[in-house]
């Protein structure tokens, strides 16, 4: 193993470039709200929890007494029903962008130490991230502007988090959709996004257009129903200028692709994670005015989500094998392979790692995260035990 | 208002009774997990969450210094899959014998002050219950047996907490389906309890069959498709002679009906009854082997059992109408509606009640509950608000 220098945190600095009282920032750290990254970056520390005024997932980095900040993307509320929730949240403005919401996971990148850093939504640096991240974005963006982080999507199929192949990505992509002031936090204008993003090269979502605020609701249930046949996510809908929040709204059957992914791990599915995609069925059924025929069918859809994922569950295990989520990454460096593996362990996960095959220059590794509660509780189920 | 005589509980007498050591039951009177009852009961506590030893709902009767337990009835394990549950749990034994689980409420009954009254499961003293009882049941039982406690369900139409129809009952009923000795706690075997019900006359529940471990899946499967056809819950199992813990098993019918009414009320439902109501669908479709034709009925029976209530409740409050749950009720004594509105409220519920009409010499009331949550969320909704 390297050693990695370690500076004490300056529990006085950090609170003044933070703006806290000393006491409340050393509260946070004996509380682990604040806690530190690992390996080379150990100076890298991130918000954990709810924190006033400090976003989720919020990075501070620490340069030997000097501080920087990154501040976690804000969650996006959801649209229940799509036409009241435009007019109301987008009273004050003309026009909205309505931009793909693409289904894979949430990284922010920054320069550090001359190398281009991810972090997850939680503000971990993930390893597998970062390796990859160097592949799509030039680093000379963030040399020409040093106060921007740039926000994007890890899309496609070599994915340790969200694997999609309806996007026709061979491995993995990265989609730009948004950009911020590292200080102040606020976004750039989308076209001021657009045009840095197209100068430098970098992929962005997909850009379905401007809409009045009248025509919106009518334009994006277009865009929903067509995006839902092909099995992407949604939309996200914006202010032009960024100056209002964002608002998210989302296809059913992408609803209840995520929870037949869930309920093959159906003792592992969060119960709010359940409730909260069935409410939003019944919003936009009721929305949509449906007729018999297309309210049985998601009626259909939102029940074969749930239960043929658990029949093949009970079946595998019955059939004496272990259920696993199985997923593969692929890197250029082994020691990517070596990080990551100690990222998941740390995590509490139990993967196994096997490396598949060598496609060009890059490896390509088969993980195996082993969900022993839903294993287990259905072993015992098939055992004749009782439920409780 | 009446005045009703407290004697303070003598907690050094009380502990000794129940085996605890004084300090221990000092705490939970501090805790609140011991609470009294009100009024003319005032004297009667009951036991409310985990207490080790003790049932929850457990009730400590107070008899100015002499004391009574009436334990809590106990939850009643539930078979997942039906043939390894019934072939592991009376692995012990023969036969079991094999009873309707009807779909109403628990009610503990016995003599008190020369009346009969009747706990709930949470081991309140509920006053419309207390009312009926004494229709059902002839006191004389409770006299010759002081040591017996009968333990039935209230099921019917004109009833507070589960109304159903299915039953053919006009107003409500008593069926009585366990008695059990106050000081042990241990059940009568069934035969024994049976003929005592016969005696007395009471209604008791419907008793399927006795039936080989080895017969008794495929027999009670037959049984629970018959049942769920008519709209009925479901059945428990039991040990003929007591011993053995029952367990219960259910239709897919009445699982969806109970969440077609709950759905209704969605932001009300609890998430974990949303989560066990849907894996129940899950394991019973596997056991089941079911064809695809089958199974979509499921799949389907499932989705509009959470979309429909929930179209309907958007619709109703997008027309100006609060939703509620609305029930009604039947007595005899206007008393009874004093007392059972103070009980309710007691609560926290909202609550109206409008006497509807008089049917011989007996009342019927409406009560209205207001679900202020699930109307203040779909309110919030149809006006635009996002979601979270």
């Amino acid at each position: 193993m390297k050693y990695y220098p370690k500076i004490e945190l300056d529990i006085e600095k950090a609170a003044e470039f933070l703006g806290l009282p000393p006491s409340r920032l050393q509260e946070l750290v004996e509380k682990k709200k604040l806690q530190e990254n690992w390996d080379e970056y150990n100076n890298i520390y991130r918000f954990e929890g709810h924190v006033s005024n400090i976003e989720n997932g919020t990075v501070l980095i620490d340069r030997f007494g000097s501080f920087e900040l990154v501040r976690g993307f804000p969650k996006i509320k959801r649209a229940m029903l799509l036409e009241p929730a435009v007019k109301k949240h987008f009273a004050e403005i003309d026009h909205v962008v309505v931009e793909e919401k693409m289904n894979g996971y949430n990284v922010r990148v920054i320069d550090y130490n001359n190398k281009l850093i991810a972090f997850t939504r939680s503000g971990h640096v993930c390893p597998y991230s970062t390796e990859r991240i160097q592949k799509f974005l030039k680093r000379d963006f963030f040399r020409d502007y040093p106060d921007i982080i740039v926000y994007g999507e890890m899309v496609g199929p070599d994915n340790p988090y969200v694997q999609k192949y309806v996007y026709g990505i061979e491995s993995l992509e990265f989609f730009v959709f948004d950009m911020r002031y590292r200080n102040s936090g606020e976004s750039l204008p989308i076209h001021k996004r657009k045009e840095l993003a197209e100068e430098y090269a970098f992929d962005q979502v997909n850009l379905f257009g401007k809409f009045s605020i009248e025509e919106a609701p009518g334009k994006i249930t277009d865009i929903i129903k067509q995006l839902g046949k092909k099995g992407h996510e949604g939309v996200i809908i914006k202010d032009p200028d960024m100056v209002l929040q964002p608002m998210k709204y989302t296809c059913s059957e992408s609803n209840c692709s995520d929870l037949q992914h869930a309920f093959k791990f159906y003792n592992e599915t969060g119960r709010d994670f359940l409730f909260s995609r069935v409410v939003r069925e019944g919003f936009q059924s009721y929305e949509w005015q449906e007729n018999e025929e297309d309210f049985q069918k998601r009626c259909l859809r939102l029940g074969e989500s749930l239960l043929s994922p658990m029949k093949k569950t009970i079946a595998q295990v019955q059939s004496g094998q272990r259920i696993s989520d199985d997923f593969k990454i692929r890197v250029g460096d082994k020691e990517t392979i070596r990080k990551f593996r100690s990222y998941l362990q740390r995590f509490g996960l139990h993967v196994v790692f096997e490396i598949h095959e060598k496609k060009g220059d890059e490896y390509i590794i088969n993980i195996r995260k082993v969900n022993k509660s839903t294993n287990d509780k259905t072993f015992a189920m098939l055992e004749g035990q009782l439920w409780s």
